[in-house]
Order: structure tokens, then C-alpha cells, then sequence
């Protein structure tokens, strides 16, 4: 691992040529793909019988950066064969910001439409192109300390409504500080890897002692998350307007929750066993820079927030997120369509508020949005809320219904930002529940 | 990194020669040292030009392991050379407890003082043994997930006094979990690691808005933690039976805290920046083997805690406690005496009901008792409880007064188990506290 980034003014005058709306490649991106030539996500992929190593994303296809290092496409990066063949992109990522941008740009290059150099060797072609069908994807970092948020309005509302007051439903620091709380990163797991309902303690309010056994309200959270390149030494902040330099890019991430374990343990410190059974996150790892043409405007924040979170410029994102439930019987249920631009903070300034007190980020840190819902039933993201607490059950198009999700139901989480029909997507968060063991 | 490791029952019928108490060593250990033959804990040390490596404390010496190995004085153990020649223990560790007791075991045999094997080989004992005081000793243990309890009941008890109902200052789950939350791994430092004051966001009770600015009630934690050995997959629990196979050993821990920063962040989801600034600890872990002998009887639990938190033995341990200011002048204030005894959950009911839900542990992590306090005020273990809430300064030796601690001054704190002449201690963990930059 290398040491602490220079912040650097780069993204102030950014010129990303592998964001060129115009660029095409030579390799076939279908139509309503989440992968077109603008996106180039990071991941960390298996083939039978061979290692872990990294790749990027192009329509169906892995672009695989072992076999582009060894064949002699990746000339002048100051990355060595040991960045690539591994099972995370830490040691890519602690290169820094500026360096994978320009690394970014080099795929983007070898991959354009116009560029004989790799497009015309249809050899190295055949070693270098690996269908994502037949690849299993991986945790896609070696995650150091996770950081959930709680920074969409309309989640907090909702979640003060039904447990405290609805007429002072958002807590008195709420508005002035983005509230977040250190998650388990042990427990972070790949789409696609089925997890186990938690047992645990609880209480219901007619119950004089607790009773142990499975969680009776196991729930999704529909977040997104991002990563972070190495940060400043322990003792010293990051500002919003640095904020961009220290973020990787961003996922998708169900944050697995256990409400009536939650309910019982979480006073006065916290979630805790009610989180940390398990968090699963999308496999591939959308860069910051691929997302900046799809900011937007942030929330009104009245009142003002006190100088070290003030920030400049539209610093949303507009990513269109969606939750399904997978019956057993394989039926897909739609049953919420939300968009990350409903957080009233943002990614800057959870970054800047996380080392404001000096707590140092290092590479592969992650951060969670917190539940995003909109200001509508249909755009809550999570159970909790979409059935207000199990009183207004969703029906499924088995014809059951659901107040939570139930044994053998599948989560799955989708992903994109569209515009001027260029799309950029993040795949999906996939999750079976199995009983608890 | 090796997997998972299967639990043995070699603790039930334990038979530790390395905790002989009739073992002596052929090293000098000075009379009231923290490191006779019996303790053997393990660190990882630097000394002037050297790369950092890992070592055993002996008296005032430290046994360099990377030496040993190269010398041939480690034979038949399963351990290469990476597992010394590093800086992290992570690497021994992760072959789990049995083997890691066979290693001290052998340890403990080149030390006795009757085997002439290095004791005669002068050329090799001058190559093996450094002076503690010629080394400078890191961060032990690359760690991954940090969580921190609450388990200690006078504490939670004082706390509950101060801010809730003295009537009923323990909350309704407290007797029936052992209250956790997850801490920030990235901010913790190891001894002699200097820190600075955070700055950060509070509202004293007569404002009508925040202000940000240098914390202004800075305080210790008087803790000791644990790191373990590699856990179950995700999914499976640990029993408390199992416990301590689980459990390679312990160190102090001063768990740093911003009360004014803490009071206004922490409702609903936790302390988050009032502790992730800093949390230091003690460079030596002392293994959990050689402080089998200094086990005593644990708290009598009213209530009956659920099956899966009880437990058999005797599985508190007695470890004198203390706590020293010294202000800048130089001056050693004792402002506690506690012990690690005070603790109304065990270490193997923290460890039982962390892993109950199926959340996996990993080789390196690291958990925390929760500040210590005893039943009298000498015994507590925050200023917070000492000055109680500051209404109580105490007197210092320079003539000045600790509501908090105060930029400059240096917190210490010491841990030793004593019996029948025989002393296991942890050294200390001391830290300067420099203004906020």
C-alpha cells in the first residue's frame, strides 16, 4: 500500500476523455446496457479453474487487465502486474485519484472504435475479452472500516413518524450534521452470495423478558455507497471542496436489517447485531469520474450548515435505483423505484464530516448513503417504511404478501444514471435469504 | 491469510508449561517487571535503521523472532519467516491458538533457564536479544473490525445517574445483552503515539445552535480489549464454551472521547466522530493463556441471561488497573485504581453474543470491555465520573485542577495481574495530548 494522496485540483477543470458522450467501441455494447465505453467500472473477477484478478466492464464482456498487462497493452502506467493479478483493486486504488483517472482514459483509448491496436489483434482479443456470463464476480475491495450514513430526509422522517413524535419527526442534530455510525466490514458481502437470517434477542412491547430465536422482521435498505482512495494522515481533515479527490467510486448496497433485534439493542449505542449479520454490495465499482456528468442539484439545506460542510456547485447524483422481490416461484416484483438525488446530504459532505474531528480515511474504506427513500410510498427503500411498519402489506404476484421479507425470497437491487440516452449503470445487488441456521 | 479454524477443547484440559510459576529464565527480569518467562507476550518492534519485525517481551529485553528463525532456533514449528519478518502479528494469528500455544511453549523452552540451547550460544544471544528501551514499539495487530462494549456495570450505572434517571440508570436491555457498537479501526495508535484535540460539532444546553470548534470536554476510557484468532464463516455463532479458542490476547486500551461532541451527535445511531478520532492502545499483547491463572469468579447476573449468554467457570479476570495524568510539568497524578474484575459480561459473553446473529470474526479483530469502573469513586475510569461530569475537579500535584484533560497533559494507564509472587503485566499505554491543529 502506498501512502497519503496530494489532494490536487484536477476535478476543478476536469476533461475526462473517457467520458466523451461521442466515443464508441469496437467491442458490442447492447442496447440499454449498463456498461456502454463511458462507464469502465472496476471489479475483481473468477473463471473456472483460474486466480482472482481484475477487470473492467464493456457491454457483456470483461475487459480482463491481467492478460492486457502481460500481452504489453498497459505500456508507461505505473502500475505492476501485482495491481491487477489480485483479489481486490486496493492496490490499484492506492494510487490515487489522478493516476487511475489517467488509467481510465487508457482503457477507454484501447477500447475506442477507432483504435487498431488492441481491435485489429484478434489474438490477444480472444485472451483478453472474458464473458461476464461465464465469470463469478468477487468483493470487489478489501474493505477497512465501514461507515453507514442516515442522509436521505424522507427516510428519517418516515423512521421518526412511526417510532418517536410525527409532529418533530427529525431529531434536533439531524439538519446540521450528516448522522452516521461505524458498520461491521467483516460481514460486506458480493452480490450473489446468499446470507442467512439472523437470530438474535428481542422484545416485543407485550413481552415482559426477552426471547431469543430468527428475526421476525428481516428487511432490506436500498443505499448506495462509495469507496475511498488513501486519505490524509490521522489529525487532519478533508474539506468538501477536496472531498472528490479521496472518492473511488460508488455501489450499490443493501444494508441487511434486523428491526426487531434492532429495536431491543440499538439504546443508547446504536445498531448493532442487528446490522452486522450481513451488508451486500454490487460487484462492480462505477468510478466518481464516470458518474460526474449525471450531478444535479443537492437539497435546499435551511438551516444553513455551519462553514466546514458548505460546499459549491451541483453536488447530487441522479441514479435511478430500483428494489425487486424475487418470489420463490421466480416471479420478479417491482416494489420500489427511488433515485439517490433525494439525499439531503452529500457525498462531500459525509466525507468532509467523517474527518472533520481528524479520523483518518484510508484506501478502501467504505461509506454508505443510509435507506434512501423519496417523498413518496413508492419510492421508500426499505420494508420498514413501504409497508409502514407491517400495516399495509405488499402484494406479490404469487398472490402471498409481504410486511417483511420471508425465507427463501431474493433481494435484487438496480442501478443507473440516463441522459441525453447515454446510461451508466451499476448492475445489481442480488441476495437469496436462507433460514437461519 | 489461512481460513477457518476449527474449534479444539485443548483449553478445557489446559496444560500450559510455558505458565510453569516455577519456571525461571536465563534473561535477567528485574524484580516487579511486567515480563517474566510466564507472560511472553508478543509485539512488533522497530530498532534504528531496522525494518519492523516481530518479538517477544523478557524482562527489559525483547527476543526478536525474525532473529531466532534466521539463527535455526525455531525448528519443527510450521511458521516461515513471514510470519516474524513483518509488521503485524496478523500473520501468526491467523494458524490459530493451538499452534500459537505450542510457539510459546517453545518460546518458553529457550528461555528457561536449564536449556543451554541459546542461553551458551553467546554470538546468538547477542543477535536475538535488543533492549526494550533501544526499540520502539508499533501498532500490534493490523486490525480489522473494531468494536467497542459497555460492560461494565458501575459505569453504565454512573452514566445512566448523569444524564438519565438515577432512579433508573440502567436501561431496560442492559442486564440482557452485553450493549456493543462498532468502533473505528483506522484512528487506532498504538503507546507513544502522540494525538491531537478533534474539532467538531456541539450544542451546550443554553444554545440555541451548534458551534464547531476544539472539543472542550476531552476524556479517557479506561479499557482493555482483546484481538482474535480466525472465526467461523458468516452465519455461524460462537458459544461462550467456545469462546476462548477464539482469543489469542488482550492489551489495554484508552478508548479516547469528545463528551460535548458525543452529546449532541449520538441519538439514535451512536457515538460516531466523539470516539473515531483516536483510540490507543498497549504495544504487548499479552496472550489470554497467560492469564488463565489469574481468572476469578464473574459477576452473579440477575436476571438470568438467555442460554446462549451463560456460562461455566470462573471467567472474569483480576487485572489491576490504573490511571495517571501527567501534566506537563512532569508530575505522575494516580487519579484511579481500578481492575478489569469489575466487568459484569465476560470477554467470552462479549464474544458468544457478537457472533449469535451469524456476524463472522476475522484473524486481527479487536474488542473492547467498555470503559471500567469499580463501585468506588477511586475505581472509576473516566474523567466523567471522576469529577462527575466536572462538578468535582480533581487536585493536581502542580497545584492545577482536571475537570477534562487538558492539551499537553499525558495520559497513562498501567494493568498487571498479581498472585503468589507471580506478576503478569501489560506495560503501558501513554499518550500526550497535543492542542487541535
Amino acid at each position: 500500500m502506498r501512502g497519503t494522496v496530494i489532494f490536487t485540483k484536477t476535478s476543478v477543470t476536469m476533461n475526462i476523455r473517457a467520458n466523451d458522450p461521442n466515443r464508441r467501441s469496437w467491442v458490442e455494447v447492447p442496447k440499454g446496457s449498463d456498461f456502454p465505453i463511458q462507464n469502465l467500472p472496476f471489479g475483481v473477477f473468477k473463471t473456472q479453474g483460474e486466480k482472482p484478478r481484475v477487470g473492467v466492464a464493456i457491454g457483456n464482456k470483461i475487459l480482463d487487465l491481467k492478460a492486457l498487462h502481460v500481452l504489453g497493452h498497459l505500456p508507461n502506467q505505473p502500475f505492476n502486474i501485482n495491481a491487477f493479478d489480485t483479489d481486490s483493486l486496493n492496490t490499484m486504488m492506492s494510487y490515487g485519484k489522478k493516476i487511475v483517472r489517467e488509467f481510465r482514459n487508457r482503457i477507454s483509448d484501447l477500447l475506442e472504435e477507432n483504435n487498431p491496436e488492441l481491435r485489429d489483434n484478434h489474438n490477444h482479443v480472444a485472451q483478453v475479452l472474458v464473458e461476464q456470463a461465464e465469470a463469478e464476480m468477487l468483493l470487489p475491495v478489501q474493505i477497512g472500516d465501514y461507515t453507514d450514513f442516515y442522509s436521505s430526509i424522507d427516510h428519517a422522517t418516515n423512521v421518526g413518524k412511526m417510532f418517536r413524535d410525527p409532529e418533530n419527526a427529525l431529531l434536533p442534530n439531524w439538519k446540521h450534521l450528516p448522522v452516521g455510525y461505524h458498520g461491521r466490514s467483516s460481514s460486506i458481502v458480493s452480490s450473489g452470495t446468499a446470507i442467512h437470517r439472523p437470530k438474535g434477542q428481542s422484545k416485543a412491547p407485550d413481552q415482559e423478558l426477552p426471547s431469543f430465536g430468527p428475526c421476525k422482521l428481516l428487511d432490506f435498505e436500498l443505499e448506495t455507497g462509495f469507496f475511498t482512495f488513501p486519505g490524509k494522515p490521522l489529525g487532519h481533515s478533508i474539506s468538501t471542496e477536496e472531498a472528490d479527490e479521496y472518492i473511488f467510486g460508488m455501489v450499490l448496497l443493501n444494508d441487511w436489517s434486523a428491526r426487531d433485534i434492532q429495536t431491543w439493542e440499538y439504546v443508547p449505542l446504536g445498531p448493532f447485531l442487528a446490522k452486522n449479520f450481513a451488508s451486500s454490495i454490487s460487484s462492480w465499482v462505477v468510478t466518481l469520474d464516470a458518474l460526474e456528468p449525471f450531478r444535479t442539484k443537492g437539497a435546499t439545506q435551511v438551516p444553513a450548515v455551519l462553514p466546514y460542510l458548505s460546499y459549491q456547485g451541483e453536488k447530487n447524483i441522479d441514479i435511478h435505483l430500483e428494489v425487486i422481490i424475487q418470489t420463490p416461484d421466480g416471479n420478479d416484483n417491482t416494489i420500489s423505484n427511488s433515485n439517490n438525488k433525494y439525499m439531503y446530504w452529500t457525498i462531500e459532505q459525509q466525507l468532509a464530516h467523517h474527518t472533520v474531528n481528524g479520523c483518518n480515511i484510508r484506501c478502501g474504506d467504505f461509506l454508505g448513503s443510509g435507506t434512501i427513500s423519496g417523498p413518496t410510498r413508492d419510492t421508500f427503500g426499505s420494508m420498514l417504511e413501504l409497508t409502514w411498519k407491517g400495516t399495509q402489506p405488499l402484494k406479490m404476484k404469487d398472490g402471498s404478501e409481504r410486511k417483511f421479507i420471508n425465507d427463501n425470497d431474493t433481494v435484487v437491487m438496480r442501478g443507473y444514471c440516463e441522459k441525453d440516452g447515454l446510461r451508466i449503470g451499476f448492475g445489481e445487488v442480488k441476495t437469496k435469504v436462507l433460514p437461519a441456521i
